[in-house]
Parts: structure tokens; sequence; C-alpha cells
């Protein structure tokens, strides 16, 4: 195998058209993410991808924005670049505000502080939390 | 160096008391968390992450329920026990529902299933990110 | 100490020499890949490196496919470019197809998210597993 | 929102019990695993991800018990304690010998080695891997 | 929110430049590094984190030296690219020989492996460590 | 294959043996501490394992007081507890007072938060790093 490769719309079966078509629409954009185009080498994990993407991320007891701020924080904290770089542009197509964004990193930065230093202590759980 | 032993209020020295008397004035709590039991062996890094978690989880452009929700993303994500307890009846305390926590961990997951995929796929940052 | 340079062949001392020739007429190929040529900064890691790996990776219980496969899972969940890289190639040679690729993909990505809906809700271990 | 808590069987909603129905059928299994029942505080949540990871484990380019292989691999990486004991149960189902967990687990320490020094080194991907 | 952009001394506000001049002077340095000039996007998490660093890594019971090796330790076992150049520049800086940064990676490393092994082996901890 | 099981001195094999005297002797201790106990169960790791650990932890250009504190600051950012308790140990052997544990601490919190700053800011490698 060599190094994936994407598959655009015009080299795309129709299963992977379908998908596509349902990104276009459901996000309103004229073209899809690459990662949908990596995805496509699979229409499987493809399909089932997306498919989870859109329930998990579509307003419920936490709107979008949170969501997407919520996932940004965990490609930040995976250090995962093409997943900061895409969840960066989908969070402020949500109304992330770059005093938000300082906001975020700063908690993300905190949270990955705190969590090493309770490691580190071995800090046992309160009784409280049980 | 034995394993690492809390300090409570009773025995703390003066600098690591006004510490715990801030969080318990700031959070109106009548004791403070495991975790700055334990940080009070080191009174200058009980100190600073206190006045770090203090400023940086203050209300500003993003409210203290969404900081608490991300926080909690991040514990899950780097899988601490401790932190993942202490977050969940942080966010509870500041409005976190059952139904808000269902979708926080979906998303939580789905961050991390895709984060692996992209890095997985080789994904190229797409030009309109960057 | 500056960036670190790699050490080519025609360059390297007897004793990195001969760690390379025994990668070369282990894996029957004309170079050695770059993280070899970066451990020769350091003989003593190098040696130790590879043989280790020899040993790890050889045919035993799992046979080197499965080994190749598992190598490149945990460098997807690690987010390692270089690995992730080297070792599809690795896979490759050992009999990866592009359909085995997929799926491994699909396993990782979903074992990360399980992962971390298991720390989230704090799921105890079940008595059968201890 | 207190800790969280497992839902049995007997206390379940229909929707509940047809995916824990489910989930015993295709496992043939009297009961099911602890992850489940504390998925079923979130019913979407729980019919998503048994589908997903009933549609990722089933036979195909890769046979289940590599499947269950890199599943614990990824769980040791990430250092989840449930999720290893849970896949070394699935996985030992699946035919894994205490040769192949012995193997399995020295694949899975060198592959989390190397891929540190790799980003150590600052290694360059290799042409050849392009 | 576009991706973000750094913010020059020329182009800096005074707060910004306050903190610049004191990175300048401790360090001795003509330029502060490009981590500070993205983090003067939010002068209130670059003021609060130069001045967490500076305490951090003064001279203590540990000196400059090895807490720069143990930075970049972390920043090796995280991954993060930019924080592995940094880190092996200050190090340098600090007095970090080519040798002792081939030692430094040995450790990482085999800590890297060996947390591994004990995950997966499920190993408890010796009374002896309580 | 049930939950590993650990192999004391008095049911080990000879080779085994040797390597458990071998550990004895090189530390100056009664008995060997549990990771070596459970890779027993797999004779080719436990040797390739305790070799590589003598090799890489003996004194070099670096102290071992310096390669405990970097053993213990991997595994506090692995999340490793057993890691951490038998390293703080280790430590503690090698010289580790309570003052250098704190900043050991407060440095690895600081990286570990720095590090995922440099991520979530996309900040580009300085030139003089290179």
């Amino acid at each position: 195998m060599a190094k994936p490769q994407p598959i655009n719309y015009e080299d795309a079966s129709p299963e992977v058209r379908a998908v596509f078509d349902d990104i276009k629409t459901s996000r309103n954009v004229p073209d899809v993410n690459n990662i949908w185009k990596y995805l496509a080498r699979d229409p499987v994990t493809l399909r089932r991808t997306w498919s989870s993407v859109k329930e998990v991320m579509a307003p419920g007891a936490l709107d979008p924005l949170v969501k997407e701020l919520v996932y940004l924080a965990v490609s930040v904290t995976n250090n995962c670049g093409y997943c900061v770089a895409s969840h960066t542009a989908g969070a402020t197509k949500a109304g992330m505000t770059e005093a938000m964004f300082g906001e975020l990193m700063a908690v993300v930065g905190m949270a990955n502080e705190t969590n090493r230093l309770v490691t580190g202590y071995r800090v046992p759980t309160d009784a409280a939390f049980e």
C-alpha cells in the first residue's frame, strides 16, 4: 500500500458521492474537507464516521459552539495538527471569537498541567466525588 | 521521600492557610479538595496553581460551565481518574445536567476517534485552514 | 548541541557500520531508514534499539504482519508522523493490503473512542475480568 | 449530576434492552459488560457505539483475533485499565494465547519507545515513504 | 477567527512589550521566541505563562540544566515538535552536551516502553511504595 | 489467557532466576519489584527489558539521580500509577528530596501546559532552532 491518497468528488463511487453530497448539504459548503476525501478510501468507515459525527455534533443539550470548542480542546490535547486547524475553523464558523479562543487555550493548558500534578502527587479521590 | 501526604488546614503553615482560605471563600466551600491538600507540600506550587486556576476559570468570554466542560473533556482524554471525578463534580455545580454530560462524552469520544483517523491517513491541512 | 544530524554509512564508525550492515542484511535493503541514521549519533542506543527491534519483530507466536499492524496502531495512537509513514511501509512490505489498512484504522479509531468513554463514565472493571 | 451509575437489564427502557439483547445474541453471552450498562445512561450513544463496534470488529480483511490484539495494543498505549482488562478477555476469547500476549506487549512497548526516539531526534520522513 | 498570527515587538501593546522586555532581560536575548509572539494574542495568558515559567525554571533544589532536561523529556513524550526544538536549544544553552542528549533520549524511550508493559501486565503497586 | 499473574523467585525457572539474581545484586535489594515478577511470564521480554534498563540507567553523562527524575517525569506525563510510585521510590533512593520532587512536578506540569499552548496556537519553529 502506498501513501494514502484522497478521492475527489469527480472520481468517487456513487456511495462515496452520496456521503459527500450529504456533508455538503448539511454544512452548506461547496466541497468537503480533506479528511472526508481520505476516508473515502474506505467507504464503510467514511459512511459510519460521517453519520456518527453528524449525530454527535447536532444541537442538543449542548449547543454547536460548545461542541466545537470541546472538539478543539481534545484535538489540542492530542497534539493533532490537522484537527486543530480544522476545528479552529469549525469553531469559528460556529461563533468562536478570538477572545473565546484565548480563554479556551488557557483552560486546556491549565487542565493538562493539573492533570499531571494530580498524577504525580498521587491524589486520592475525595469521598464527596464518589 | 515517602509517598506524598496531604496537609490539612489545622496543620498548615500561615501561607498555606491563606491559600486555603481564599479557595474556600472563592468557591464558598467548607473545605478544600484533596488536590490542594497535596499541593500544600510545596507552597510555591500551591499558590501559583491556585492563582492560575482562579484567573483561568473566572467568567469571561466563555462562561464557567463551558470552562468546566472543557476541563472535563481534557481530563477524560488524559485518562486522569481523579480529574474526571473532581471536574464532573465541578461541572455539575456549574450547571451540567446528565444530558449535557452524555453529549460531552460523545463529542470527546468522537474527537479522539477522528484525531487518530487523520493521523493514520496522513491527511494534509486544507489550504482554507491556513 | 545543534539540531541532530544523520550519519550516513560512508561517514560512520566501524561499530555503527556493523549495525547498519546487519539491518541491511536482515531486511534485505540497500540502505537503512532515517531513524537508524539519527540514532547513529549514539552508538550504544543504536545497537540496543536495533537488537531489541530485531528480537521483538521476529516471527514467533504472532506473525510479522500482525506485529507490523500493531506497531502502526500504536504509532497512530501516539500521533507520530514519521512512525506512521515508516510502519505503513513496513506493514505493506509484510503483506498489508489497503483493505487491511482501512479496517486497522477503523479499529484504532474505535478503540481510542471507547477508551475515553470508559474513562469518562468511570466504568469499574467487571468481576469476570479479574 | 452524581457519579455515573450503571443500568441493569431489568431496569432498562425498551430501546436500551433492544441493544443489550443484540449484544447478548451477537456475542453469545448471558449479560453485557459494564461499559454497556454505563453507556445505557445515554441511549443514543449506547446504540451508536454498539452499532459501530459491531461493524468494526466483524470479520473482514483482518480476522477478529487480529482486531482484538490491536484494540488491546491501543488500550495499553492509552493506559486505560478497564479497557486492558476487557480486551485481554476479548482477545483471549478470540484465541490469544499467553505467548501471543507476551509478544504483543513486547511490540507495544517497543513501538512506544521508538515513537519517542524519532520525536526526540527529529527524524525527517524518508523520501521512500512519501 | 483566522489562523493565529504572531505579534512582533514593534506592533505590541505596552503590556505585551513589558513582558517581552522582561523575557529579553531575564534570558539575555535580543528577541523572544515564537511562542511568546503567539501568546501575545492573549496578554493575560502571556503574562501568566511567562510569570509561571520564570518561577518554575529558576534555580532551586534542581539546577536549570536538570529542569531543561525534564522539560525536553516531557515534550518528547507528548510528541510536540516545536517544544522539542525549543527545549533542545534551551537545554543546550544550559549545558547539555550531545552525550547527555543521547542518554536523555534513551531514558525517555525506556520509560515510555516500561510504562506500557506495566499497564499491559496490570502490575499492582508494591506494598513498599505505599 | 487469564489475568496476568506474577512469578515469585521460588517458582521461577533457572533463566528467570538468573535475571532476578542480577537485579537483586545490581540494586542490592532482597527481592525484585512487581514489574519483574510479571514480566517473568515472558522470559525473553524479562531478560531484554532488564538488560536495557540496566544499560540505560547506569551512570554516564547523566548521573543516576537525573535519570530517575526524568523517568519519573515521563511516568507522570503518561499517567502511569505504578510507574509514578516505583520511580518516586527509585528517585528517592538516588537522592531526591521532597524539595526536588516539588520542583520536578512543577516543571512537568508547566511543560504539559505549554506543550498544548504551542499546539493550539500552531506556533512555527523558530529559524534559530533548525
